[in-house]
């Protein structure tokens, strides 16, 4: 975003609440709007037509995680999907027990959808994380009991970017006998995913999470697990998720799963670079800064601290001012204003967890937008600091 | 649509299954996938216009209805709304009772729905219609019981057209004390439809169905009625529909019911009038044809008939090759290829429900379009009856 408007530069950097979509992208989603409008499941060309728009998206979204094009379920969000994956798996392994495990990092859809169904009579056990975010596979085996149906952890956190040893814990889940599911809303179309090479069972993605559009999500699959619905209705998506299907918003997530299968490479590379400044850049820029996650297993567009002594809000607000969009941890929490559940978990204090600033990179920026937010924010950060309490406190006790 | 195309008249006429997305619906929606395409809950100018747009669509769906704009919760689908009214409120009472009233002639995501919860422990009574597809108050107040806490009577029927008696069905409900849902997927945007003139608690809708986009859908519920989520996650929708907003879609929604609310006493004289051609003229032309559905209490945009002797499948297909669109049923359930339980629920016999035909007329269509329809299809029906043995053992019984 490097356009000037009235003379404040623009730069979005907010690209893990969501991301733009590509021009081409929409391009390819406008004659579902305009021209071929029929419902898919209706019986004429007009629907004949959207019907095959569906099923050419299937296998581009299936072509992004390697897997087969019949084991994708399209549904409206990633946080639908990971509803899906987690009281869908469980509910049809019912018989076989009722004991789940998640990682204590999990975005809110995948905790809050255990926590529903541990009020139904599930036991749900959150494995721990190391101070980079890691979980443990040796951990999770250790908590894998008989009565153990799913284990659920994500493939990278978004508030933190680590990326999790998923092909070594879905090893030893499928040891035990268990479903292995995992969120990768955060890294699918950002870094290779592979369903095969990670060996899950299901797997969770967004659209709008690699510039697709909004209310576009899906949950793979692998065939003959058994999933029961979260909704009733027609017969849409093999009778596992019902309403006529947006159609739109399913080939703009098509088109954009296949620019990132292409660009993934290329992307990466500018991408990490970027990031890579941003890490070594701030922390040399301001004292008191730390990184959160790992230093290098981590998303390629994801850089994250906490800003010792002030709270994300405050950087957000003047920031935003500066014309940079950042966040400060998840989307889906950022009103709550409670210190993030996932820096916590990492063993990151609460008064420094407050100061959390979270930069998702997306292939718009540019090295000039670096420079920019390398200026603007340590100004910033002082400016806040000269009102904080804590800063007065710790300055006076460092005197 | 009185455009040609290789010489053949293309005339849509499914609009019960989906409708066409408004030139300036769809103008009003591209900003929010190509510059305002922040994340709503994002503290920043990108989120803010976001959600200062999903505010505004709030307020206007929310006029539609008669409620008001934080009474609405947006959704991916009609078929959404009704899971999550269905279910919601039925897990939100659950202290007060387990038993649940449905029509016979419910969508499948109603019907199907409550049957979930009926493997849930719930008792479920589904009360009869008449030979028009109409419920009886009084045949509702009869089935309430002290453990009643939800009646759910869809508003019109989309298969037939029926426009159900909700305002005395919802006054019968209200005085027994349990709570009223309405599905108003097929009326909302084609009829006045007004909460509070209607009495009742929740009511489901579509933008779809009136020339919004797919993936737009919404439940208002009143004030201070407890639902409970479908899907658990962040704090959208008031912590009652999580996932990142389906922002365009909302706005698209928003402005289709902004249309929809000026232009609903236009709409529905034009479209009567040419619904009213068909059910006069269908039967003139064609032996053997009846209307299903009221006469005159039905939806402005609606003729639906029944054929003897053939199947709907084998009109659609050759209606396709003239270029029109209509469907047989629901589009939720036309590739079952099953009877429709709600011509079945009417009293139609199986095999004279196989032969449904409906027609869904939209603001494209004109008079032109009908004279078509009443050319087309007879020589139709002419040539798959001297294909049907059903129809040669009736002329052989009658000679």
């Amino acid at each position: 975003m490097g356009n000037e408007k009235n003379t404040i530069r623009k730069v979005y950097m907010d690209n893990m609440a969501t991301t733009r979509v590509l021009p081409e992208v929409l391009d390819a989603m406008l004659p579902y709007f305009r021209d071929v409008y029929g419902n898919p499941q209706s019986i004429h060309s007009w629907g004949d037509e959207a019907r095959e728009a569906i099923e050419s998206a299937r296998e581009q979204v299936a072509a992004l995680v390697g897997g087969d094009a019949e084991e994708i379920i399209f549904t409206s969000s990633g946080s639908e999907a990971n509803n899906l994956a987690v009281k869908g798996l469980a509910q049809g392994q019912i018989t076989k027990g009722k004991h789940i495990i998640i990682s204590a990092i999990e975005h809110f859809s995948v905790l809050h959808a255990a926590r529903t169904l541990e009020k139904a009579g599930f036991e749900i056990t959150e494995v721990p994380v190391d101070k980079y975010g890691f979980v443990d596979p040796d951990e999770v085996a250790r908590n894998i009991k008989k009565e153990t149906i799913l284990v659920s952890v994500m493939h990278a956190n978004g508030e933190v970017g680590t990326i999790e040893p998923i092909a070594d814990i879905a090893r030893k889940v499928k040891e035990a006998g268990a479903l292995f599911h995992t969120d990768a809303v955060a890294s699918a179309g950002s870094i290779p995913v592979d369903v095969n090479k990670l060996g899950v069972d299901a797997l969770s993605l967004a659209g709008n999470e690699f510039y697709g559009p909004k209310g576009s999500g899906a949950l793979w699959v692998r065939k003959r697990v058994r999933v029961i619905p979260l909704m009733d209705g027609g017969v849409q998506e093999g009778g596992r998720r019902p309403g006529t299907e947006n159609v739109a918003a399913i080939v703009g997530m098509g088109k954009a799963a296949e620019v990132a299968l292409k660009d993934i490479p290329a992307r990466g590379e500018k991408l990490s670079r970027m990031r890579d400044r941003l890490i070594k850049g701030l922390p040399a820029a301001i004292d008191h800064v730390f990184l959160t996650g790992h230093p290098t297993e981590r998303l390629p567009q994801h850089a994250s601290f906490c800003v010792e002594f002030i709270e994300g809000e405050g950087m957000l607000l003047w920031l935003d001012r500066d014309g940079i969009a950042v966040s400060s941890g998840s989307a889906c929490t950022s009103k709550a204003l409670k210190a993030s559940h996932v820096l916590i978990a990492m063993g990151i204090p609460h008064e420094k967890a407050q100061g959390s600033l979270l930069f998702g990179l997306g292939v718009d920026n540019n090295e000039a937008d670096i420079d920019y937010v390398l200026e603007k924010l340590p100004p910033i950060v002082n400016r806040l600091r000269q009102m904080s309490p804590l800063y007065a406190k710790f300055m006076k006790e460092k005197r």
